[in-house]
């Protein structure tokens, strides 16, 4: 039902006529715009477009062909950076977990539902106890135990494993470790990490106890892309709701658990769908 | 600060090349895309479009010129529908309202802090009640009392004063009459109403009471477009909020009210904005 | 952790001295008032009370006779109705569902999760499609076929099993059958639905397909009891999300997926931590 | 309509028989409790209740009267803190504004529509820009100005004034002015404040600036009680909006006002219908 299209993410220093040679690029290349959305930040200058289209020939082959020909065109003519990908292909995902699993049930429930735009080809974790869930789930589960004072071990497994499998994105659906800026760099995937709290406020750990002790009312979660600076990274997507008094820290992490799960799958589905741009540490997202 | 700019709503049947065609007549004549934005509903094959662009020359007059090219553009080569406004042109809004004032004051604020880009030209109503109000706030204040039984004479007399202020939108903030398909058929102008139920429930009378006896735990606002059909006409924005069984029908009336004022102001702002076509008695909102 | 604790709900008629003499009753009684929390209905004039409280003796049997006491209290003294339950037993549910599986899942994850203050006795359904999953997750699961024209015989065999397993409440999770006013009846047991929006907009079939054609900015879902008036039982909590015209019905439906499983378990949290009142087809909420 | 009554605040530590003592206290003085709702924080071991009564003569001197022999009550035999307080006595309020006027129109025209449960008095101001404005809604205006090197002046006036005209709460209605602690400790009233961001994210200045920086998707607002530590006060109420990577901080500024206005406005109301206990830097809020 749903037609084959090329997605193209584009960006880089505005001039006139980017948004006009795109259009006719594709036009007259018979190709057919299903949609199309830009931006421009007045500050930095920079221009962001998101184009999706069906080319003439929407065969597998041609669709390789009229991507790479984007991508040329994109970077000699246009001389902006660009991502293409082509709606036939769902990235593959790696899902990283440590115990806590309502983030962990709820994502891969949504990859059995087609409701994310990519394969969840394996979970890793630093404990074993979600192994049998994951099996029952069918879904490949790779125990990378941290040793202590030995971080890098496990990193390095990880790292091999990610490769082997030719993973495309990694998500932590609540994985408590740090991960060290040599891995990021390493693994050279964007990660996707979900903090339970309203970034900025109540980085780091703990979060619900540090909201219940400041006394706010309202508690959050926010979905961003990890960096080595933790909890710094660029933010894809936040919710919040609302608390009271009558509310304990358990009850603060239970409501937790509800946002935690529907802003990460927000932001997992976002990216999926070639929907987020990365610029001075900040996302633009073209929802 | 702002630069000043062209703006066109373009809908009709779609074709292929229609975004590479507007972006290419655009840039051809040197003029520059801030913003565009497009959309297909493909249910009923037809596509639109908002683009806003600086043309070349910016000057009053050139602009004038470059939007009376585009509608021929627009009409004799792509065969759309496009209305084209200047963003140096404000366009002058009517206010209607009776008692209720709440709606009133929230709006004529807006305009004196500059939050919307119209002129408030004139208050209209069938009360006296606001007369000092609008008058302290120094807007001409239009007296237009309804005999009983004689609806039609009140509506000549605002259809007079319309015409003769050349008001180019009405804006009903809690205007307690139903406007007769004549009326709005005579004056021509579009019409943006707020209704204080999230529609389509609790249309008509009395939604605060309906909602109560209802036992519902959401209440809402609702601002559309007028039409013939009461409550039935374009909805432009909608927003709810939560009650409870402790919430009395005087609490949902209050809380009512400040969903109203930021309901109908969004819409309002949207109208002013150029963001909103209608068609099929939906809107496309280019927010 | 959690001490015991017994839980009542009164109503009737005001008067004045209910706060006073059931306070009095549990003081002289040397139990501790846990949770106390009223409303009364001006108009209706019926008071409203749930109070929690941990009796001297918090023994099973102790437990089972205070609140025995406390039922012949209510009944002679006060003139009241009252139920009155005991935090150490947990209602037993059975989950009514069809094929569509979302509010199946994440009800069920959030019983294993120990989110829910009861027991998951059986899923009950008119399809085998869900048999597996409810195998894998270890509850009982009985299949009840419709066959046509003779829903009767369905409804009885489930009747009969509702009463084999003791059941307490059903939780219908997008069960896509109308119970007969007989069943509702015969069963004699809270029953709560999951709609697929903002009652009273939209009841009755395919509410998101309806919600498309008027072109609404909101969507929601409510959960309620059912009675024999389709969609018109007592509302126990709504939610709605933000919604535009890029959203086709696909759109809509996922994004209501996510409304339909959080309020859908909001309202089964809180009826089994027996938060809710019903009169004149309407709830008060203890929240 | 509204039946006067007697609104009592009470906290202290916890122990058995308080709900009870209060309860019967009122009943045994033919008094009936209108509402009542209460907490117990179990880590501070803590109890707080708010209970509202119609004593069995409610006249203007037997209120006076019952008031002060409950407060006798509360402080010898129940030995908790209490704030009693008559239903028909409206407290004073003084608005302090600096230049920045949305939230100063909104409240004003909220006192004027009898949403909120108080007096303004005056408004209190270091500019001169908004006298016209206080004047023409007949509210008397105060000239506070700040030399340089010397707010100890203007504190004082203000002071002066507050005790003068007997003011029982202060509203900073974007005031930008930091009040030291020597002031907060003279005036000896409840003063407070609403910060534009949600607390305690973006804490200090230009709070709509850091947002933007960060690149969050979400921005709010905070009302809080003003200690001498800034923006660390109790917070008192809170509410967020979604922004995106369109909003300039411009738009991030309009969009904060209509959420200052309203969490103010709620605080405000809060506070005024004495529905806030303050402790350990939180607050307890009976809604």
């Amino acid at each position: 039902m749903k037609k084959e299209s090329i997605i193209a993410l584009l960006h880089g220093p505005d001039h006139p006529g980017i948004v006009s040679q795109v259009a006719s690029w594709i036009y007259d290349r018979n190709g057919n715009i299903d949609h199309a959305d830009q931006h421009k930040d007045p500050e930095a200058n920079i221009f962001f477009q998101r184009v999706e289209w069906t080319p003439y020939d929407a065969s597998e082959k041609s669709l390789e062909k009229e991507s790479n020909a984007f991508k040329s065109f994109a970077r000699s003519t246009l001389e902006m950076s660009a991502s293409v990908v082509l709606s036939t292909k769902k990235p593959k995902v790696a899902l990283f977990v440590s115990k806590i699993d309502h983030c962990f049930h709820d994502l891969i429930l949504r990859f059995k539902a087609n409701e994310l735009n990519g394969t969840l080809a394996c979970i890793i974790s630093n404990h074993e106890d979600l192994k049998d869930a994951a099996e029952s789930y069918d879904i490949p589960f790779y125990y990378t135990p941290l040793e202590k004072n030995n971080k890098a071990n496990a990193e390095e497994a990880q790292n091999k494993l990610l490769k082997e499998l030719e993973i495309e994105v990694v998500v932590l659906a609540r994985y408590m470790q740090i991960l060290s800026s040599e891995f990021l760099k390493a693994i050279s995937v964007p990660v996707i990490n979900i903090h339970h709290s309203f970034l900025p406020a109540f980085a780091g750990g703990k979060p619900y106890h540090q909201a219940y002790n400041r006394g706010v009312k309202i508690i959050g979660a926010t979905a961003h892309y990890a960096t080595a600076a933790l909890d710094e990274g660029p933010i894809i997507y936040q919710d919040v709701t609302q608390i009271n008094h009558r509310n304990s820290i358990i009850d603060l992490i239970r409501k937790g658990k509800d946002l935690e799960k529907s802003v990460f799958a927000q932001a997992v589905r976002l990216h999926l769908n070639n929907r987020i741009l990365v610029y001075n540490n900040k996302t633009v997202v073209f929802d």
